[in-house]
């Protein structure tokens, strides 16, 4: 028997507009979008008056920790802090221990997501030396993971022809960590943590073997203005190159790295306001929000050694609406960075819309709702958040996950194993 | 006693204007340019009815090969080849033996071009690992040469730490060879000679540090679509780069080099029709023509291991007024390209243009004489071109450097030391 659900008198957003609508869904998909729908018989009604109804975010970049990092996160935690924060698909990292290179390790992730998971997700392979032929093939990742610089994890491939020999032969989605390896160790050497030029070396490099092999390339974590020059020109150009930017790149400052400490380093790290306010500026240019969720607990991060990285997937988009209600972007412009632009990058046809035929994915929010991150507990397993007592303006009240009401007020409502992986279609 | 020189009846070109118009020199500089100017009492009076005059060339990058390469080319054959070529001053590379990678080196090469050089000459001083505090001091050098690849010699900056370590110091403009350097041994690996991404991966990183560093930066001998792309996007951001391309670039294939063999071998090697055309095509974004005169003899050219470089001050002028006649550019076009392009680039001030108080460098041509490059004898100490036979419309008949007649038809006038080095006023 097809299950249905009308969602009734929300306020719809997509990235062409913002609408009092009422949404049908039967059984795992929209089936309608307009004014006034009537309840079909047997129906359940949700009254979303006062509420926004979202398109389910899509974060295209969280580390879930799993295998080997459960201690910091597994695919279920990770997966519960999605929903919590109103993500109904997540893109995880291949940085794990052992690390995901392989079709083996790639099929066992992806039983295991399958088996532990909450919510939708598609898992990157990691780019190696050796692996550029075996990682070219293998069509169940959304994506290929290069860390041109060193970051959490054994990955890297530093070198100029490991790099190459990647852009040369993988046909999909080469989603890099771009921060110059060589940079990285030079500035180091100064005690200087990364500074900015670590980044735009390694994007220049990243867009010209992109527009030369004619590779679709995706910058993580943009933080620069440097960065967003380089890629605003190559995309006027005609280079397949997309970006993201992270909430806390957004939100926080180099400033708020004295005040937090250990916890507020990551890879690429905290920048001045004279990066940040380029980011915000041209954000035309970005394709996508991506938390770059990368939990560790509170006492490796507190330890002499502290890992880089900080949660997010419970933060973002209450920083986002209350980002919308200081009228620093629109409400339409957040959505397209949190649906369909990451949908469009990595394939996911299903996803990221709010329209008949797409997955019934839907993030009920209060726009209004006054709170402060940490008054609902964290279901990270790290259990913190460098955003941690900051007043924001949105919370997410309901989220559907095909069709399946998957989180209210707070509480997720379904068991592992409901998550399932994400079906590309990608021409590649 | 002042020594008056008034040209008459020619066609004056300048990157603003064509126009007939007089040229009064008085001892070394221009006294006036106009129309009808009358011969002061004791003036030389030469009558250029039916020749072009135009500022005398500039060629921003030859190799003369001294010291330690005087079986190949010296001061004294290479600035005569300058001069039989319309070429009145000379940037020299320091890719000598030894190199010029020190105050010292750089007053030695300095001193001896003073006593051998027949036309104007300035000297770059050469990269390396170690020297950049040292090399950013020496004022008397028109710039840096920075060998990102290898090329001829034993100059080379490939690692990024070295080239990062020159462009936070060096004040002046830093002329790169920009071939990376891990790019051409990937591809020699696997038999390809440096295509073109070699190219575009340099000229990303060059673009990169000098838009970080604010220097300036000028990329020698551009030859791809890419490099043009990417220096186009960097300009209009404000990024303070220029370019030069060359002859044999410009008026040459990779389907000559079939026919060519050795003598068609340069670094970066000549390119597809692909590449050419978007040269010709991008001419705006272009600063200068440079030969990168690079003489080799022909018994060297034809050994089993040939060195990379090809002659070119002596065909470059006759091809570019051969590709106005042709239509391909204008007249003032190629004048900006050769005169005040290269002058502005170095901060040759007295230099690259017919105005009164600029040094009364003249080059002066029969725009409509037909003849084959070779038909008269090569300076140069090698004695051959990659264009000879080639039938070309456009003849040099006299040149004039500092007020003095250096060249008439062929012959050269002046004796080896008439040659200054320049002066250079380049805020640094």
């Amino acid at each position: 028997m097809t299950k249905r659900t009308l969602i009734r008198n929300g306020t719809v957003v997509t990235p062409e507009a913002v609408e009092r609508a009422d949404v049908l869904i039967e059984d795992e998909t929209i089936a309608a979008v307009g004014s006034a729908l009537s309840a079909p018989p047997g129906a359940r009604v949700v009254d979303a008056r006062g509420l926004l109804v979202l398109p389910g975010l899509i974060d295209p970049h969280v580390h879930l920790r799993e295998p080997g990092g459960e201690h910091k996160e597994d695919f279920t935690s990770g997966t519960c802090a999605a929903l919590a924060g109103g993500f109904t698909t997540v893109l995880a990292m291949p940085n794990t221990r052992p690390p995901i290179t392989s079709g083996e390790t790639l099929a066992q992730a992806l039983a295991l997501g399958a088996s532990k998971a909450v919510c939708d997700f598609g898992l990157f392979v990691g780019a190696t030396a050796e692996n550029a032929t075996e990682v070219a093939a293998l069509e169940n990742a959304v994506g290929l993971k290069l860390y041109m610089g060193s970051s959490t994890g054994s990955l890297l491939v530093a070198d100029l022809a490991g790099q190459l020999t990647h852009f040369e032969r993988y046909p999909g989605v080469i989603a890099v960590h771009a921060e110059d390896e060589e940079a990285v160790a030079y500035f180091a050497a100064r005690g200087q943590r990364r500074p900015p030029l670590c980044a735009a070396l390694a994007v220049a490099r990243a867009l010209a073997l992109a527009e030369h092999f004619q590779r679709r390339v995706h910058v993580c974590h943009v933080s620069t203005a440097h960065e967003v020059a380089l890629i605003r020109d190559a995309k006027s150009r005609g280079v397949p190159v997309t970006c993201e930017v992270t909430p806390h790149h957004l939100f926080l400052t180099a400033a708020d790295e004295v005040r937090l400490g250990p916890l507020g380093r990551m890879n690429p790290p905290l920048r001045s306001q004279e990066d940040v306010e380029p980011l915000w500026a041209n954000l035309d240019v970005v394709d996508c929000l991506a938390t770059d969720h990368a939990p560790h607990t509170l006492e490796e991060k507190r330890s002499p050694t502290p890992p880089a990285g900080v949660p997010g997937l419970e933060a973002a988009l209450p920083l986002l609406l209350t980002a919308v209600h200081d009228g620093k972007l629109s409400l339409r412009e957040g959505i397209r960075l949190t649906s369909a632009g990451p949908a469009i990058i990595y394939g996911l046809a299903r996803k990221g819309r709010i329209a008949p035929g797409y997955d019934a994915d839907l993030t009920l929010v209060d726009p209004d709702a006054e709170w402060a991150i940490g008054d609902r507990p964290f279901f990270t397993k790290c259990g913190w958040s460098p955003f941690e007592g900051r007043k924001v303006k949105g919370r997410v009240e309901q989220v559907f996950l095909r069709g399946q009401e998957v989180h209210a007020h707070g509480e997720i409502l379904v068991q592992p194993g409901f998550g399932r992986p994400v079906v590309i279609s990608h021409s590649r």
